[in-house]
């Protein structure tokens, strides 16, 4: 069976107007191919419910798995639950179980919890809660969209809780070789091998160091055996180093 | 008259796996926000000719401007400048000015423009030449997407050179003020403000730092007077420092 697909919908002005660099991306990037999930697309809006909802509702359909980072805190501009709810037409409102995260929070820390913090559990009719080790307002999952947050601390706690409860694949095997040529040099037998293993996807990523230029070949295949033919001819075409 | 819109296309499955992590569209949003273009939209898609096309022909007909990077060097993955052709149903071959580039860079490094580094010169019927002053081989833009290289020194090359020629806004005037308090706090009367001025975004990047929460309230208004109506409107209900 083919792996399960994915995509990542980053949300946020701060993204677009260059101001944060996303981080979220390249860690889940990350994560899924260790878990094999393939993620096949990643989108960036910025804080506007329409934007949210349309990019939400085709990733969904096209995807198994859609991860979205950002706009859940207690602000004006936090405003990605209620986009999701309705882009998926289900009521949103706040929910006991989530009130009451907040609530033993807040109490601890001797913090009101005040109709702004409130907001932050607000959640979409049928969602399943996704935990917030970290500060304890929760992300959730509504059908295949899975709702975080958008600090990088955050996200990566609520994604170690959440992979393990979504169907995997079986991660490629992966194995790569450097080529101390430039890509120019390399090309042309490199796409003579990539024709002979359409199993197997090679890429060529070229570097500059010390005045030379290089590349590294990422060969990616499903099972051991096809990752060895593959590596084998390309030592054999190009000597290289691993 | 409203500024003009952008979108950013990243092409690369070194991306998506994981392996390399985007830098050129955060040196893109900081470049555009300075010109006064609005970046909406960022996507990234694997190095697949439709997944290319479809998001080249969505975002070049929903924005003023599309910027894309990857995927135009001389291996057999990449394939950019052939799915942009086919996607906006234009012819592709070697172009004369293109060939002469690389013939004279290559010349120069004593290096044989064999049949791969030949395929960089291979430009979409129309477009115009993006140029390349750190590795010859150049970008293009046709129509309103202009085609770029994804290796990071390549593109912000290919940046300076490509902005001056495009039709610019007005940057928006920007300013900021720090809170040393939790959003949670700052939240209900942020709304407020928020409401008070319509024509100004007011954002809130919250932050962790030794041991206390506080947040970053960014502000961006059309012009001056604006600008500081709000900001003064933020220090009179928070303080803060700037």
């Amino acid at each position: 069976m083919a792996n399960p697909t994915a995509a990542m919908l980053v949300i946020g002005d701060e993204i677009l107007s260059g101001r944060t660099q996303d981080a979220n991306t390249h860690h889940l990037a990350g994560e899924l191919s260790r878990t094999g999930i393939n993620l096949c697309e990643v989108r960036v809006v910025g804080d506007d419910a329409r934007a949210i909802g349309e990019a939400a509702r085709a990733l969904s359909s096209a995807y198994s798995h859609v991860f979205t980072s950002g706009g859940i805190g207690p602000t004006h501009d936090d405003i990605t639950a209620d986009a999701i709810a309705a882009a998926f037409g289900v009521a949103i409102a706040v929910r006991e179980d989530a009130r009451a995260l907040l609530a033993a929070r807040y109490d601890a820390l001797g913090v009101e919890l005040n109709e702004a913090r409130l907001r932050m559990a607000r959640i979409p009719e049928g969602a399943e809660l996704i935990d917030n080790p970290v500060s304890a307002a929760p992300g959730f999952s509504l059908g295949n969209v899975h709702v975080m947050a958008g600090v990088p601390q955050v996200f990566r706690a609520m994604l170690a809780g959440l992979l393990p409860r979504l169907n995997a694949g079986h991660a490629p095997l992966s194995d790569s070789l450097r080529v101390d040529l430039p890509e120019g040099d390399i090309a042309g037998p490199l796409a003579v091998i990539a024709r002979e293993f359409p199993g197997v996807s090679i890429g060529s990523y070229p570097f500059f160091e010390d005045g030379s230029y290089g590349a590294h070949i990422v060969v990616r295949a499903p099972d051991g055996a096809m990752l060895e033919a593959a590596m084998a001819r390309l030592r054999a075409a190009f000597g290289g180093t691993p």
